[in-house]
């Protein structure tokens, strides 16, 4: 895992396509672009969410890149939100890759007139695919590992 | 935005320079080098802080590098800090290029008595600049999307 | 810090070689793998920690790679736990490099019937050695700047 004897410009422009699909991924979110973040999945993508953990059952499974409309346009009810990406570890194959990427996402809302934030730290499990030279995700499994809901307080300069 | 055919070696090497750019700025913010952080802006470079988010006018506005001393001198008030930093998209243009990057900044200070953190929730708009070969914000647009400030509690071991 | 020139396909691979070890620590301790944690140092490895900042003295001190064992099975006293890695910026020179790094080390317990985490702002302060082709840590300085424990409460839906 921690040697490359070489990268070469395709692999190396491979590897960044990818960094910035998942990097898409937020920034549609986070600016509400759905069909921005739709986009970003082939026609026949399977979306699978594990909202207690990897070692538990798929909470629910979406098949195909018109199921997540619903669970894209669900961020509108947040006031802002801020998917803030870690590492993302790739092993390219071809025109097919996978990879471990690390998120945490953050919501604002708020509740009883009080502003709340839910935080949540998840996993990607991603298999990635390359038609006709673009990089897509073909399969993002979700991995909730936990979560956290919290009263945000008043708004302090920064 | 997904897809790139080859990256060249010259390609590569602005676009790791840029992130080192990027994370340079939080090492210096961090380890209280002013000096090495102003360095890090062109002469007529231009600051713009963004208070409440993106849809809000400009809070304020820095013109030229010398201006921003106050401003990262002002981090000596903190007893720690941490500008943590996620992801960051670049498009390049020749000698010039322009940024999407995200990053948490935790500040950390004691206030009657209690030791307390300020996150703040931030992503940058930034124009670079390439000059003699080097790397330069020309301009730096900071978007508050939110902060918290929250009791630290006593230091646990890690 | 911020001007390269050409960026070498066998520079890339030196640099991403890196990234993936960094990464590789997060993965194998938050996926409790000691084994495969442990083989990402060299023989004779050495792991200091600062639990006080970086300008204190180092708290403790391990010398060799088979030393890290009782450090990362302490890690499965926790539940859950995510070491979520920002930026590193490397130097490389030649078989050798240095490095800076930025982990936020979230870990997920039960206390009293409470479930808590506690969260530990890191930095990484890292030798990395090249030997037969592959790239291993051969010192980590830890630097714990500051932690927070908290309550986190029943959770939520994401």
């Amino acid at each position: 895992m921690t040697a490359h004897a070489e990268l070469t410009p395709s692999e190396a422009a491979d590897r960044l396509a990818i960094r910035e699909l998942f990097d898409a991924y937020a920034h549609c979110a986070d600016r509400r672009d759905a069909e921005g973040q739709m986009a970003l999945f082939t026609a026949d993508s399977r979306f699978a969410v594990y909202m207690d953990g990897a070692q538990a059952d798929v909470s629910y499974e979406l098949q195909g890149r018109d199921a997540l409309a619903p669970v894209f346009d669900d961020l509108n009810r947040y006031e802002a939100t801020m998917h803030f990406n870690g590492q993302s570890t790739v092993t390219l194959d071809g025109d097919r890759a996978t990879g471990e990427s690390y998120t945490i996402a953050h919501h604002v809302f708020t509740e009883n007139g009080t502003r709340k934030i839910m935080v949540a730290w998840l996993r990607y499990l991603d298999a990635f695919a390359k038609i006709d030279g673009a990089w897509y995700f073909a399969e993002r499994k979700l991995i909730l590992d936990w979560s956290e809901t919290r009263s945000l307080g008043a708004p302090t300069p920064g």
